[in-house]
């Protein structure tokens, strides 16, 4: 089946999260990603639990699409293989500590000469420039510096790190749209250039209105529970067995919740008729409307709302989701065929391309498992050469 | 200067949060954004507070790197000059609810016919297919179904939403990916295509490893507060002003921050050698750990620590957030001029190009600020037709 990158080349030294996030997005639609790993050891997330047949489940979460070929980067010869590789490839990632590279005599200024076309992605915790950038971060660290804590929690409680690490992920998605944006340049300029990437910038760049809002009323934002900043009623509300999500966004579906919940008498009442009034009268309103939501089941309230047309939806915990009919339908839920681990169920892709659409082409590589095969096709090295250098440790 | 998408014309429907946020990020790396929105109203966001001198704060720090034509796609006339700029323009992008194009005869499979090379990008809360693909959707909700807000949140605490709008984010994110794919598709074959990106879809392909290590165990993932799921110590810890968080991701880390900490009689102590031990052990470190972070203030400790090699950092507030050194020296907090609001400071742009640098090359507009100006230059109309459509409220 044809596919968005069909004949794009990515040679990925990635490990752990954000790289191989902005990687798998690329060989999700259809890059070809050579996973260049250290021999007898990998990327680090290998090690990490839990396992299924000592493979690991978060490293095959985040490798699908790839294959994998040992390289050891310290020795000369390895990297005089890089080297050699780069000449064929489109891109290459990485995501080690700022400088790493450039002390291998593998950075940007010593790849573009080797190949001028080349993409260089990296994504670092704090980014290639700037006083902290030669510090080690992790996503518990950029998501405590980069604000987004300060604002997750509940009403007068405690800054709440993110359950997903966004510091990671969303760092990895930046990364994908600098490659995606630096490559459509190459096919104008032939020219290619380095994308430079920061976990902590692409924390501020999420925050969005927060700081425009900070800066333009002087309040500095707290967490605010699972309430809405300006809209009344948009947030959770408890129900006999959990809770449930109601989101009246406008006064047409304000008017809908009150009818839908039998509290017609409520829509023009003087204390809450507009959304400015709902705000001002917040704490007697959430009253009345919670004292109605906790007589039901949140299933009960789900099908009411969804027939009154009111956005509204549950707090679903993972195996709930993965459940859900939409996200089957959507095909968000894929299963991949590990060689060694069998059937594994995972995200699935969601950018949907109607001419060529994304796809799941083979599960997370075991370490090493293609390095004969892309050593000899795809680089031209024969059996022989192979040989010798997995006998010296280079392979 | 030269910017990564520079013959890029987009043609943007959207409004609020997902839609423009994934044309922001096309304009800032360079392509040109034309918002086409509705007479005498606009985008729904420019009615959102905080205000500076009348422009909305929410959707100026959205909506910079665009220019604003008003189009009325209620009438024949407004829609019969959208299909004409279709044949102009790389890439259209909507975040209507599925169906709003087709009953408007402004669907993908009507655009097409126009021009074959259009990238047709829909955002919507569900998605273009599938059981609730009609519903709307927000924020709130797709964060409560998707399961983010299941794993969010103190420990034993309440699920609890992400306080930022990563419903809508990355899903505005995973829409300018897939619309970066399909250029890059038509550069290779000519051919366009619809990328359809949903909210729901976004959130759970952000919630990568939780779903692997779910299906795996059979464990459901509840809110951890702001503890790593496998590593300790990796937390939050509270000092004399506030707290801080330390990130001790190996045991080399661990060793480090014991002598930092003064507590080196810890780094061989058989309940806390290893990170297994420190797992099953770890409420009595924490309260040895806490004891003694206890004694100095946040700032003390970052330099202790910083000084020993921990990743640490504090939870910084939004106004220390924009205050930040490597904030400054990334260039991630931008002043924009704005025509009548005047300067505002909104986040910089993530990506960094090293050739072609995205920018903010002009605030966000004010609604129809450039109508003539497209309309005359762009799609060449004259200055006759132009008046003629403003008088009958096509324009």
């Amino acid at each position: 089946m044809d596919v968005a990158l069909e004949n794009v080349k990515v040679l990925d030294l990635t490990r752990v999260l954000a790289g191989p996030y902005a990687t798998m997005i690329l060989g999700d639609l259809g890059a070809d990603i050579i996973k260049v790993e250290m021999p007898g050891k990998g990327d680090d997330a290998r090690a990490f639990g839990p396992y299924v047949n000592e493979e690991s489940a978060y490293f095959m979460s985040l490798n699908r699409n790839k294959r994998s070929i040992t390289l050891n980067l310290k020795e000369e010869e390895g990297k005089r293989i890089l080297r050699d590789m780069i000449k064929k490839v489109d891109v290459v990632v990485e995501n080690f500590r700022p400088g790493t590279m450039e002390k291998l005599g593998l950075g940007y200024e010593d790849l573009k000469k080797i190949n001028p076309k080349i993409v260089y992605a990296a994504a670092s915790g704090f980014g290639h420039t700037g006083p902290y950038s030669k510090r080690a971060a992790y996503d518990a660290v950029v998501q405590a510096m980069g604000g987004i804590m300060s604002i997750t929690g509940q009403e007068n409680g405690k800054p709440t790190r993110v359950g997903t690490s966004v510091g990671d992920i969303n760092a990895g998605m930046f990364t994908a749209i600098g490659i995606l944006s630096a490559l459509y340049r190459v096919k104008e300029t032939g020219k290619g250039q380095k994308v430079d990437v920061a976990m902590l910038d692409s924390q501020v760049a999420i925050l969005e209105n927060a700081i425009a809002r900070h800066v333009v009323t002087g309040e500095i934002p707290a967490p605010k529970g699972n309430r809405h900043p300006a809209i009344v009623p948009f947030e959770t509300f408890e129900t006999t067995d959990g809770e449930i999500m109601i989101a009246a966004g406008n006064d047409a579906l304000w008017a809908k919740l009150c009818k839908a919940m039998e509290l017609g008498e409520l829509i023009d009442d003087p204390k809450y008729k507009t959304n400015p009034l709902r705000n001002t009268n917040y704490h007697s309103l959430k009253g009345i409307l919670e004292y109605t939501t906790k007589k039901k089941s949140t299933a009960e309230w789900q099908e009411i709302l969804d027939g009154a047309g009111v956005p509204n939806g549950p707090i679903n915990t993972i195996d709930k989701v993965i459940e859900d009919p939409q996200v089957k339908a959507r095909e968000m839920i894929l299963e991949m065929d590990h060689p060694t681990a069998g059937k594994l169920r995972v995200p699935g892709i969601p950018v949907k391309l109607s001419d060529t659409p994304g796809q799941i082409r083979c599960a997370a590589p075991t370490l090493g498992q293609h390095t004969d095969e892309i050593m000899r096709e795809y680089f031209e090295y024969s059996d022989e050469e192979i040989e010798k250098l997995r006998k010296t440790k280079v392979l």
